[in-house]
């Protein structure tokens, strides 16, 4: 930490920050420069509040050097982590992962019809929502608990691994008892009882980005996971929100390269959700494999004119397969290949 | 609900529209215009999903006319909602009501130190956490059940009214128990499985707008609790994101008169996490009362420097005393009056 | 300027940063922490490129401790600037100055018209475009050197200082011959062959901040006017770019104070491009004034419903008038006054 | 246009909204809901100020159903508009076009180095500013006149068609005189009276999307260009400001399928500006040709570590090498190419 002085502060009021640093336990380095002095705070583990600074006479500003994650950050954790979803299934090595299914589990049908094709195309993993946050009270919110089974019914006849999100502690153990990867929403990314919660379950936990969350912040919540000792933690960049209404979000692909260099963490793009348009879903997932994304998570539908929510964003099953086709040209681009196709467990699989 | 149909879209186009329309049981009305056809949707309740229609042939674009929200609507419920926090205390009527107190409780001695001091300045209610939501796992995370019976002491040393903050199902019990307001903090703002419970609980509640939550999503996030079956929600604007790091948040005063215009809930401005920096925390708490808030959520701490959180933006005693003078002579010029100090229960008090 | 080295940089990586400083000829303090080194650059004078150091192995980030305007900004010069519109027309003092007038100057009626109603209710200066930026070049795009002279006549009839925007050279120079402060409006504020120009014309100048600018984004803009050798600048919040639609812009009333700790520069609010909205104008200018506004500058037209341009943004004289009590009443909570209405030079004027 | 009342409003006040309408001499059409009224206003060529409507009794709300732009619309213009920089050199077809070249030209020695290196690695053009907007005054500024001369003469040097900015009338003149593409940088996006002159000059333009403009906005300045009779315009995203300091913009990738939905004009992705680090800029630019560009403009400096300006985000030779031959492959997996490099005037070059 390096406590800035003001232009014209006097000796007593960096003597009286030397002194504060010094109290608190800590090694203080002036630096006086020609225009203002700096005093360096060495030593500082992260939990020292810079604010305790800032109400000082003289003080101009409080500059952390310290990032403020540890568990998370790449500097003390050099090496790729690899999260393995389920058998086969590894999120963050040279693999790209593709995760794709409905907005909604909506029914036996439904759910089944679109595993097969989007495992048919070549996705690993299956998504499709039992839970669902709407910011209305009045939309669809899911099937719950008999969505949780219908995707287990799909699993048992695909072999495709489940993603799918929880909301709330008590979601959260019946989902870890039923999908193989627990997805937290963009809009509980803050929401630190359900991050313990699931940091505690054993189970693979899929963090999206908050819609106002810095690359820090996004840091900081899988912190709260690893902290309760759960090291499987994938990201997810789902766009943020923007001065501009023609996309329902603002898809920040740089997100991806930056998190890589901060940290070890696989990270994944949903485009669907990053600009919630069909036909800007297919090359923003491009885009988003070009940049170095370690999978994508995409919504396909079998029949998106009739979903239940989120259609308009939703890909057509043949489209999600051609989409596939490009990725592998890209992926080869930048020395990497698609996740295969999982082993199935039924012979009712094609 | 309107759809507006692409310049030279086809007369089949615009008849598949009007079909699906009357599928949903709605009446379409066809708006043939110099440059395109928009068909409008009649009798829609608020529950079409307009991504139907986004992905029908020749659409362009769909408007939606009707606000998602209801019982939070002004439209629906014309007159202010006044909400009564305890006896005497209320918020959304003339009075302008002052929440001030620590950002967390730390002892009995601060708690009770803080409440004097606020309440011999002109505050009604005493604010302080018990539970606190912190972007690192490893700051202060609040005293919990204990720091919710400090704030009863307080309450019977001074006859305040307590306004505190919950994070979860459980710690809203808690909450409702001890305190005669529960917070829901920004980062819960869309946290639906705690609005639900919290609207269930039968306390008023004090909803904070999320870091980029629109004012329409705050007045949805309502609607959540007003669902339930809970008509006391007081609102309350504290900052949103910006791409300007001078303060850590932008206050969005103007959310005040369009809550005003398009609800019938009373809504507060807290200016402590709405700048972040105490000495903003004085001219931004005078604009807000200009700018017509129902009351004021401030950071006083009695020893700010030696604050366990959040010190830099906590006004001294003193401070916060001048600024309820100066209060006092805003509201003049617009008609209000300052909410005044509660009886109080016991003798200690002064 | 602090160069921050990984965690596990090189005594050499620390050594060629060390070098490259003074290669520069300034001098190297290295900091060794517990976890990381930084390297302090002492004698910056403003002018170094961090992105020097940036791309040398091993390090992490530079931090810029020294403020990267220097004219414009307090430490430098400690007093307010008290600008002088007009004889008894000052901005930045005690004062509270009142700017007000249409969006556009439409004809010699309605100017005169505008112009006795504002001074009636109490401003000191009255606005009026006569060169209009506007997004699409369809828009009216203002009367040109025609709309000058009839804010000339204006000023003769009632003795208003005249404020009014210059979009080009050609344009500076010609409201420099007519007007008594030259406007740059928002889209403008990074045009700095315009800011070079009008810095040389010895107007008092009025800066407007971007849609996206940050505080320093707009001292820097006025250090480019200050540096031309004119020192009579007022800054101007207006409202920025936000996710939220529901007002036109976001009025970052915090700017204000943030602007009086870190600049002696005056600095207005304008409410009526800072919501776009007539009825939260009145509420928004109330706030500007207590949180410590020099001034506003609101648009008033004589008859709102027949503007050509910004007529739902614009006050009906008598809702100005009432607004005017209401600020006398604030600015007395904060030790100011509204600065009086100039003498007059006609016997014209009531 | 459509006028939405509120719930409630009467008889009257649609009447009202009806006969503004048919005075302005267009068409009302009222359409009753089941909870509220809209009037469409039929035959609006897009000049209606709908804040006309806006101030009527009853009016909750004015919808704009028309796009503000026309020459830049696809719906009146469905073809791609392929831009001619030079002979051979097309942007806005099949072809990817390559614009690379250091941040300022700073010597003849650079510029033509900088030339034969992006030459060599396969781009058609060569970027290089003369002219710099820089936030501080005291910043490098560029070389002016001389600087395009040096362009002139890398130009002669290895064929490379020349892209350089204009900041003012006089240097658009020079820039036209010297460069075969006129570039309006973000801060002069909405610089109105620059848009009309390169509008004149006949020479393409390039214009970058400003920090905080919406891609209406863009398409607005570009219709500005056009309507002053310049077809060849070439749009450019270059990141946006966010709320995120993690980079220096958010490149809005997404807006490169938006615009060609839109508008027949063809954009390009500028991955330097866009992110302001070297290691995100070989992702991005990837990520940008998958997105569907069609083009880049990236910074390569033949001695990063000496640049003037930007040298932090200017890429080394030998990186700008190996990103073309990735962009070659990703180009073949959406069916395009990578523009020639075109034939050379001199002998002189390999």
């Amino acid at each position: 930490m390096l406590v800035v002085m003001e232009h014209g502060a006097t000796s007593e009021q960096v003597a009286g920050v030397v002194r504060l640093i010094e109290e608190l336990g800590y090694q203080a380095r002036p630096m006086p420069g020609s225009q203002r002095t700096a005093v360096g705070l060495v030593g500082n583990d992260g939990r020292v509040e810079g604010s305790r600074f800032e109400t000082l006479p003289g003080v101009a500003q409080v500059i952390h050097v310290t990032k403020p994650y540890k568990q998370a950050s790449r500097e003390w954790h050099p090496d790729n982590t690899v999260v393995t979803i389920a058998p086969g299934v590894h999120v963050g090595g040279d693999d790209i992962t593709l995760i794709a299914g409905p907005c909604s589990v909506e029914s036996e049908e439904q759910i089944v019809a679109a595993a097969r094709a989007v495992r048919a195309a070549g996705a690993s993993c299956l998504r499709g929502g039992a839970f669902k946050p709407r910011s209305s009270p009045y939309s669809f919110q899911g099937l719950g608990k008999r969505g949780l089974e219908m995707l287990a019914l799909a699993k048992r006849e695909t072999g495709l691994a489940i993603v799918t999100e929880a909301m709330d502690d008590e979601g959260a153990e019946l989902v870890a008892e039923y999908a193989d990867c627990i997805q937290i929403g963009a809009r509980n990314m803050q929401n630190y009882s359900l991050l313990r919660t699931v940091g505690r379950l054993g189970r693979p936990v899929l963090l999206k980005r908050g819609l106002a969350a810095t690359i820090t912040d996004l840091l900081l919540s899988a912190e709260y996971v690893l902290s309760e000792g759960n090291a499987q933690v994938i990201l997810c960049e789902r766009g943020v929100r923007s001065f501009d209404t023609a996309a329902r979000n603002m898809l920040d692909l740089t997100a991806i390269p930056i998190v890589h260099k901060l940290s070890h963490l696989p990270i994944l793009a949903d485009p669907s959700h990053g600009t919630g348009l069909r036909d800007k879903v297919i090359p923003m997932a491009r885009a988003a494999v070009a940049a170095g994304a370690d999978g994508i998570l995409v919504e396909v539908h079998p029949n998106p004119e009739r979903a239940l929510s989120d259609g308009a964003q939703s890909l057509f099953p043949e489209q999600f397969a051609q989409l596939v086709g490009e990725l592998r040209t890209i992926a080869t681009a930048i020395g990497r290949t698609i996740t295969p196709v999982p082993g199935t467990s039924t012979a009712g699989v094609a």
